[in-house]
């Protein structure tokens, strides 16, 4: 492969277009190995060199999920490691809510990440802030792991409703109680931390909590208020906290509307991992094209920093 | 109240227009009495009096579901007993999938209504005699008491899915099961046996299989395939036993959306009741306007019988 930057992703990790970004990266050559590689063109080739920082998705770029909490994709753990050890900042967005913060990242540790609790982004802290400043009491319809966010908020006779991914919980005796506090209200409040359709899991793809959203939406007439990725202010939130523009981050994600179609509408670059709820189709999606398809974060990592440093 | 026929619907029974059918019947007065009552212009009376058929839903209209099979509403058993001694066809038509039609016609004649299983309409005969005519093999996920309605289908490495109202089986891992099968097809097929929305039981509002519907709908980026009201081919197999054209017939249910508005669509005129799922904001829908309100079955029954023998 040349070293002179121009091919800067290996076999197998095709850079594409993004007709809305206005840069073509399809001309596919081959190396003399005879791998296909794909030639960028120096506007990708300068984004790459202006970006200042990368927003990873957790679930699917960084682990599966599963019993005992999921096992590190691949690669990964070192590829964290050596966006830490780059000038670039870092920060975690992610939807999930299944723990609080402070126990996700302990998990995430403990499969040898090294990441910080202020640089992970999810949504129950800020659907708390919402609540908190519009005076709401929200009826919970969640994971048990992540109720101990809430504490601090007044819960008595609700007038709202957040959902989350309460996988097991998502009995139809607990969907039937959230919907009557909702069909009571003059006007229905639904929040949804999030709305993924499904994830994957080791043993296999769950519904994720937009499934229910939907539901929800469906049976009370009302639309849901994502607090969330693709929720752009969701993404400004991370932005503000890194004090970058958005022209300047990358996203990395698994979920092609949530992580990169959102990140894509704030102005990031995103670009989609061959991991996680990754499917062959979502390279042919009708609305989303990623700036870039890779097979995972370590060659995402790969393709990033050894453009930054030939 | 006059008794020329002209204001047939008694006080607290307001018909009102349908724009669509192109008449007026807005035109309130007040009797002798003082009590509310509408004036049906002639295009209206003629209807009545032209009618050869009615429709009733079940659930809602005839009686409250809920422990130990549910109760009659007020008047319901002699309406129906009264509908059968005059000279119009009538048949029932439901989006009941909680048993065997014969259990749910058994269940209906402990609470003293007359009726024969060869007069009731539901969904599960329908979509068995689909499944057969396109040679397809369901994943069920629907309530154990109708499963026998399925004895006769092939259910081994299905390919698609049927989902019915399933109640306490629409649990998190059911929900799952049926979502990785759609999504393991190439063309997932979905059937859904209604689209209802909720429905009372006698403890409160439940959940109806359309949430669910919508739910595996948004997960699989699929349409359903409606089997049940308001599909225009399952109104239509009712008409075509009864031997009437649609403008014979009038449907009457609970249910504005799937029962009126899906009956009108067949060009059958569409009766709500006040009872059952119906709520105060069903008069001032944005899309849908029924041909009439009535409180119950028993008035609506007065209003068609007095009208036609005066």
């Amino acid at each position: 492969m040349s070293a002179d930057g121009a091919a800067f992703i290996s076999c197998c990790c095709i850079i594409c277009s993004n007709p809305s970004a206005g840069y073509i990266l399809r001309a596919v050559v081959r190396d003399f190995e005879g791998a296909a590689v794909t030639m960028a063109d120096d506007k990708w080739t300068e984004s790459v060199r202006s970006v200042k920082g990368v927003i990873l998705d957790m679930c699917g770029v960084l682990y599966d999920s599963g019993e005992g909490g999921g096992v590190p994709i691949e690669g990964s753990v070192e590829a964290v490691k050596r966006l830490k050890a780059s000038d670039l900042q870092l920060r975690f967005c992610t939807n999930e809510t299944q723990a609080t913060r402070e126990k996700f990242v302990a998990k995430l540790c403990r499969m040898g990440f090294e990441i910080n609790v202020s640089e992970v982004f999810p949504p129950a802290p800020a659907v708390v802030s919402v609540l908190k400043q519009r005076n709401l009491r929200p009826h919970l319809l969640v994971h048990d792991d992540v109720v101990p966010e809430f504490d601090g908020v007044d819960k008595s006779n609700p007038n709202c409703v957040v959902i989350g991914d309460a996988a097991d919980n998502f009995s139809y005796e607990n969907m039937n109680a959230a919907f009557r506090v909702l069909i009571g209200l003059e006007k229905p409040v639904l929040f949804s931390m999030g709305r993924g359709r499904y994830y994957k899991e080791t043993d296999g793809l769950k519904l994720d909590v937009g499934v229910y959203m939907k539901a929800l939406e469906y049976a009370c007439d009302v639309e849901a208020e994502v607090v969330g990725k693709p929720a752009p202010m969701f993404f400004q939130t991370v932005l503000n906290d890194m004090g970058l523009q958005p022209h300047e981050v990358f996203m990395i994600g698994d979920d092609l509307v949530n992580d990169v179609g959102g990140a894509q509408q704030c102005g990031m670059k995103g670009l989609q991992v061959r991991t996680g709820k990754y499917r062959p189709s979502d390279e042919r999606h009708p609305t989303v094209t990623a700036d870039g398809y890779v097979d995972n974060l370590a060659a995402a990592v790969d393709a990033i920093l050894k453009h930054r440093c030939p």
